[in-house]
C-alpha cells in the first residue's frame, strides 16, 4: 500500500484498513460494485474508486444495477447509476428480473426472492464481466438489523452470526463476495456522502413501517442505544464476528463428514444416513440441513432453530414415517435409517 | 415411571417431562434444591417434592437456603423457607455469607458476586448433605432474559447459549447442577402455585428499574413480545439451546487441546502458548480463555466479545509486551510466544 493522500477521507481509511485486514481485494482484481443507487452503494462505489487507483494493491472496477421490477421509482434508479457510471467513466453492467413472479415460483417471500434475483444477478454479471470479485454497500449498522431480525425470528448460530465479510457468492462460485463496508457504521457512510457532495437515490419503501427490517432499524435499535446498552449496534456487530469464527469450525466439520452422511443426492432430494448425523451431534448436523436447504435451492435463510430442533428430534426419537414441513416447500420424512429432504415443484 | 395420577398439575407434568427427557433426576438421587423463599424456588421445591414420590424413578429431597446479607428481609425470607421445611417435613440447610463483602474482594460486581456465593454455598451444602444433584429455579423467561442481557452487553457464544439444563455444579465438581424449570414459562410456574395456593416472598429489589436485568424483564421483553415478534421469548430460549449444541462441540474441542495449550499453569497465573492457540482457531482459543478466567478465579461471565477480540488480534498479529486487560483484576500479557494471563490479589 501506498502512504495515504493527506485528503484521503477518514472513512476511506477505514475501508482501507478493513480490505487490507481481510485481504478483501487482491491486487490486479477486477470488481465488480452492485450499485442500487442508495446512499450505501453510491459510497462503496466511490470508496473503491478512490481506492482503484493506488500504484500498488490498484484494481479495476465495474459497477451493477439490476432493476427488481418493484417500484415505481426503478427507471429512475437505473438512469441515476448510469449518470454516475458515466461521469466517473467506470463500466456498468444492468438487468432485470421480475421478483415478485420469482417470489410465486419459488414459494418464498418477497425479500428472500429478491436477495436470491440480485445474488443470480451479480453471479452472471461478474462472470460475464470477467470479475472476480463482487463488492455490496452493506455496513456496521446493517449488520446489526440483521443479527437483531434473525434474532427476533428465532434463528441459531449462523443467522445470530450475520453476514460474512466474504464468502463465495454461490455454493461452489469462483466469484468472491466481499462487504467492504462492514467495518464502519452508517453515520460514517453519511459523513463521507456529505463530505465529496455526492447524491443518491431514496428508497421510499425504506421508510414504510410495514416491513420488520424497517422498524428494527427506525425504531427498535434506536431505542436499545438510547435505553439499554449505549453502542450496542457495534457490539452486537462484534458477538456476531465471533460467532462467526464458530461458524466456520462447525462449517468445517459439517463439510468433511457431508460425504458420509448423505447416501443419496439429487436436485430434488438428499437422504442423510440417520446414524451419521446422529454420531454428529446436533450443532454440524443442524450445518448440514442448511447446507441441503441451499442444495434445493429453498434458501437457508429461513430454516430457524425451531425447525432444527424438530429435525434433530426426529433423529433421536422420532419413529419411521414421522415428517416434518419446512420452509420453501420442503419436506423432511423420515423412513427406516435415513431422513429424506424433498423439494416439491 | 408410574402412570400419572389424574390431579397431577400440568406445569408438574411438563417438568416431569424435562427431568425424564434430560435424564436431570436419576432414580434414588439425593436433591438439593436451592429455596430463596421466591415463587420459582417454592414452585421448584413442591414440584419436586411432588415427584420425589414416585413409586419407580423417586428421589429424596433437601431444601438449601443462603443468605446473602443483602437485604433487610433476609431474616423473614430465612423463617419462611424454614416453615416451608417443616411443614413439607424435608430437611434444610442454612448458610450465610456476605455478599457486599466478595464482591470488593474479588473486584466483581454484586450480582456475580452474589451467584458466586450463591454456588459456592449450594456447592458445599451438597457435599455436606451427601446431595450429588443441586436444582435451582431458573424458567425458560428466565433464560430469555439471560440472553437477552448477554446480547446487550456483547456476549459471544457462550453468553447467547445462555444456561445450560445441566452441567458439574464446579468445574470438575461431581455435584450436578440441574435446572428442571427451564422448559416452562414463568406463567406456568404461577399458574401452578395459584392451584396449589402456595405463597412465596417477593423480592422488592426485583421492581427496581435500577437493575438492567428488570428493565429487561418488566419492560424490553414484553415490548417485543408485543410489538415485534409475538413469541419471542419462547424462540429466545430455543435459540440458545441450539447455540448449547455448538458451545459443547468447541468446549470438547478446547479441552481436547488444552494440555497442548497451556505451558503453565499456577492457582495465580495460567500461560498460553500462542502457536496452539492460533492453531485451534478464534472459536476454541476464545472458549479457553473463557475456562481460565474461570480457573483463575474471575468468573468468565464477564468476558465479552470485544475482549475475546483484543485477546485474538494480539495473537495475530500482536507484538511481545502487548496486554490487554480483562475483568476481575486479570491482566493478559503477551511475552515472545507465550501469552499469560496473571489475576492480581
Amino acid at each position: 500500500m501506498v502512504p495515504m493522500p493527506a485528503r484521503r477521507h477518514k472513512t476511506v481509511q477505514a475501508v482501507a484498513g478493513t480490505i487490507r485486514r481481510h485481504g478483501l481485494v487482491p491486487a490486479g482484481a477486477h470488481v465488480l460494485a452492485a450499485a442500487s443507487g442508495g446512499p450505501d452503494s453510491v459510497a462503496l462505489a466511490s470508496i473503491l474508486r478512490e481506492l482503484s487507483g493506488v500504484r500498488r494493491g490498484g484494481f479495476r472496477l465495474t459497477l451493477a444495477h439490476l432493476d427488481h421490477r418493484l417500484r415505481a421509482a426503478a427507471a429512475r434508479d437505473r438512469r441515476f447509476v448510469a449518470e454516475l457510471a458515466r461521469r466517473w467513466d467506470l463500466p456498468v453492467v444492468s438487468g432485470r428480473r421480475d421478483v415478485r413472479a420469482l417470489a410465486r415460483r419459488r414459494g418464498v417471500g418477497i425479500e428472500e426472492a429478491a436477495r436470491m434475483a440480485r445474488y443470480d444477478f451479480l453471479n452472471r454479471a461478474a462472470r460475464k464481466a470477467g470479475a472476480g470479485i463482487v463488492a455490496v454497500g452493506h455496513h456496521a449498522d446493517d449488520q446489526a438489523e440483521t443479527v437483531l431480525m434473525n434474532l427476533l425470528r428465532g434463528s441459531g448460530l449462523r443467522g445470530l452470526a450475520g453476514m460474512p465479510i466474504r464468502r463465495p457468492l454461490a455454493p461452489g462460485s469462483e466469484v468472491t463476495l466481499v462487504r467492504p463496508l462492514l467495518e464502519v457504521r452508517r453515520a460514517e457512510v453519511v459523513d463521507y456522502l456529505e463530505a465529496r457532495g455526492l447524491e443518491w437515490m431514496e428508497d421510499e419503501t425504506n421508510r414504510s413501517r410495514r416491513m420488520l427490517r424497517n422498524r428494527v432499524r427506525l425504531d427498535l435499535l434506536p431505542m436499545l442505544e438510547r435505553d439499554y446498552a449505549p453502542g450496542f449496534a457495534a457490539r452486537l456487530a462484534r458477538s456476531a464476528e465471533g460467532l462467526r469464527a464458530v461458524q466456520q469450525l462447525v462449517a468445517g466439520r459439517a463439510a468433511a463428514a457431508w460425504d458420509g452422511a448423505v447416501a443419496v443426492a439429487t436436485a430434488r432430494s438428499i437422504e442423510f444416513r440417520l446414524d451419521a448425523l446422529a454420531g454428529e451431534g446436533c450443532a454440524v448436523a443442524s450445518e448440514m440441513f442448511l447446507a441441503a436447504m441451499e442444495q434445493l435451492g429453498a434458501g437457508r435463510g429461513n430454516l430457524t432453530a425451531a425447525h432444527l430442533g424438530r429435525l434433530w428430534q426426529v433423529i433421536i426419537a422420532g419413529r419411521g414415517g414421522q415428517r416434518v414441513e419446512l420452509p420453501g416447500r420442503v419436506r423432511a420424512v423420515r423412513s427406516g435409517r435415513r431422513l429424506r429432504l424433498t423439494r416439491s415443484t
